[in-house]
């Protein structure tokens, strides 16, 4: 669960709905035609650009990338040198017992692989095939909420200028401009805010997850290989502190 | 039959009528003129930009996307193996009763250079540069659309300020300005619609279309190729099923 | 002289003119000093962007883009090949008669350098550096075109920002506002119009016609060189096939 | 501590408020729930598109940024040589009398390798990861820097419009406008204050530290390694003299 | 001089002063306090983005730029011809002479390091370096205008905005708006005039010249160092030419 994104969707809701309220009258800014019309629309704009199933799946994307959980780094390493150090002792088959234990599918395709017996180089080819997936739906999917962030302030003009056009049309006299006036704004304001306080954003945190999800199945990758070699748990460690390296500066970047 | 494109522009312009309704009349949101200002212009600036063949070409490319089935990979490579048995078991000239049963305009000109006996370098040369023209194609196709979507808001604009500038120089009092004020912004609107839920979605489009069309396309280079030297159902099989691994990230991008 | 341009201009203004009868009175879109502060203030900054030379060359380079005829591909292999029969027959010398009849420029270059008798390795290298120049000229027109079209609606602007103040200020009363206004916007008008309609797709038709005229121009140095190592007119023509092919891909896309 | 940097700040604020004042009242344009939403807004959404930590980060980069030191190179260079004499005439160890007077952290860390005696394999190899993290960091900083500075402008229109809608809905008389317009704009006006005056700017300034720190630390870099090498005063001189000249640059871009 | 630099500004300002004339009154469009957040927070912005250095330094580039000489390149060849001629029949020494005459400073850099008896590797890599640093600070000077072009339309809006708010909330009728508005709109003038007429075309102009002064510093190099070896006048012409003729191009350019 990453907490920042749960936070900041959160706390600018707060900050918006907070400033309404000092403003003013929070019923103005419900306005369900107002965002049928840009909602609606950029989804349909989506649809267009995309395949019906690239599009149906950029919400399954969005809900794994806030909810999966991503092994620390340190406890991946001593999960994979305690299989080394089963697969040592009583070989390939006794991690059969240790499965159940496994929440990360990606681990569990890697130990089924060693339990199965197959070779380090068929294991290495076909888990980085996986990664190579995941990446390029991660791609896509970062692609696809960029247009939706790029789509919603279009559509949200679309609708101001219907209610604008509207209203300018039936108007009497420029003294109902306001009322008229504020109803075409709604749909700009939800425009505005849903580019730049979910889709651009959420695209943004896909890319950044995206690298460090990356980084993870690097690890378990070089951890079964080397368990399939039948390397030491020392060896096993070893290979895979390298990445741990590279891991630390995310780390370091986030501190410093 | 493109379910998503169909479904997106439906959709899009359901919401668009049902908002207009919603917010008040239909009848001036239709206006011929303002249509003829942002059309017009767009396509003049299009013919100035691009020559008069590639302008024209843009429709029959447009039609051609929406209305062309790619073959399903698995049955593209089930036809090309009983291809392949019916070659070896009766030489090339026995696949001439199959190519009444053929669609894809692609694999009857492939087919058709088996029966005439050609060799595999020659296949693969002509089929190769068939792709690449498709492909070059294809991304004119995208440019001139990308182009119309830029061009559309630019002569709505010009559109709006003609309806503007006429208004505001026989206006007499500042009371009048809302009925001519609506007509000048129905051009704003047609530009608004036009771009974003016409032409720059369908130019995403082609670019995600061209790419699944090519991968159809070079396996049916390998499969006719693999025939022309001879190979059995199976050999066939296996140099066709290259790109059913690459062609299954498509699906797995769109499932998940 | 290219149809698509003038066809796109002239129905592009008559499609604004057009529109604007339907709205109005023509009359007050002729405004000589709204013209004068876009025409003029773009044309100043063209001159500090570019050089004195390069941009009083920007009209001839228009001009030729417009008026200049390619020959066509298969009437131009024609040529060559006759001219390696008279060649053969009679050497280079009796070309001399045919120069007459040319009207390309850069074919004439090329048969002058025949009956010079200067050697292939000689003609290739002249005659490619003259291609690269006219590349480099056309792509240096195309950049000022295209600062023309960015900076058109910039001085638009500058001409409504001196109209809307100048009428502000010496506004008595709010009711005044709808002719005055009406008079600064011919200015963004004029900008809008120049830069869509004219500069920009301008801009884009000059890099079309560079493509084509490059490839028009490799066809003659493979010709002028195939005749100068005395190859026969069959040997010419198969030398300028290989461009009719990449030709045909112009011809293709334009069709499809 | 960067002068131009806080000179920048703090003469732009003095010309804003001055502004102000001269315009009118001072008081109107402190709007806490304006700041609220603007800053809030822009925070929110950087904790979206970045992790906790990477935002959090973002202060320390600054802060650093604004008061850290860099070394002069001629007193580096002078430094370092000195430091050789020691390590030539008493040994590395004697070094440690030194520490305590160096404040620069880098430079501490490599004169702390030079006692611990490491050789200069193992010094180059951690120095400059050290100064690969460093530049990561620094890009890093400068990527939310910019986003900050795109999202001002964005949440500051939010602002605006429910500022707008809500004096619009509530308003009885297009007389009531100016009041509430007034407010409402205040917004945009933060959001166009802190994206082009604070965070814009300071994300180009970033970029700028980076080249010069890193020019820094490879001048430390070389000349802890030549020390550690044992090699001469001059030597040492003459292997950090080569980045001098690059430094040099620097001084010369800025001087011309 | 720079002809089309000097007249496109002068030029430049006499259509805006003619336009200004005759919209109405010129007074209204000098405004020393618009002025003065235009410019002043163009300048502080830029001085937090660059170093005080880099800021101090733009104007001796924009200087340098209008008013530095480049040597027509036949008359710099016909001076490195006539050297070569005082080398070979005096010796190098007899260059001193000469040095009197010679106002360009890299041409009497280069002939000193010849009487000073330098060699030929020694020269070209410090005259090289020198070219070098040249185009370092012409990229950073491009760098700069372009950001203060881009930072004028920004602190145009603050200015204007300030104007608007203090204009509205002390406004008590709609009567009133006309002065307010026109006061507050010079500030968007300035702003747009400085960016279009000013900086981005000087950004550009800039760019222009760093490529011709390249090209003449090159030629200056390829003289000197054919003298310092000794080589006959004709083989100084012979080395210098090869810049001539991609000289040429340029002047092609500027006259098709």
């Amino acid at each position: 669960m990453d907490l920042a994104t749960i936070l900041g969707v959160v706390l600018g809701f707060v900050v918006i709905i907070g400033t309404i309220l000092h403003e003013g009258d929070l019923a103005i800014f419900f306005n369900i035609p107002a965002l049928a019309i840009v909602f609606g629309g950029m989804t349909c704009a989506t649809m267009i650009h995309f395949s019906m199933g690239q599009f149906l799946g950029i919400f399954s994307v969005i809900k794994k990338t806030l909810l999966h959980k991503t092994i620390p780094p340190q406890e991946l390493i001593q999960m994979m040198v305690s299989y080394a150090a089963i697969n040592r002792r009583d070989g390939a088959l006794a991690l059969e017992q240790e499965m159940g234990k496994i929440k990360n599918p990606f681990l569990v395709k890697g130990i089924q692989m060693l339990i199965d017996g197959q070779d380090e180089e068929a294991i290495h080819e076909l888990m980085d095939l996986e990664i190579q997936y995941l990446e390029e739906r991660h791609a896509m999917g970062k692609k696809i909420l960029d247009f939706m962030g790029a789509s919603c302030p279009s559509f949200a003009m679309v609708g101001t200028l219907i209610g604008l056009i509207s209203m300018l049309s039936s108007m009497e006299s420029p003294d109902e401009i306001g009322a008229g006036m504020a109803v075409a704004l709604v749909c700009t304001f939800y425009g505005a805010l849903l580019a730049n306080l979910v889709f651009l954003p959420l695209g943004g945190k896909l890319g950044q997850y995206s690298k460090v999800e990356k980084i993870s199945m690097e690890m378990v990758v070089a951890g079964v290989c080397a368990i399939a070699k039948g390397e030491s748990p020392t060896g096993v460690r070893e290979k895979m502190q390298v990445f741990i390296s590279a891991k630390r500066r995310e780390q370091l970047k986030a501190k410093v």
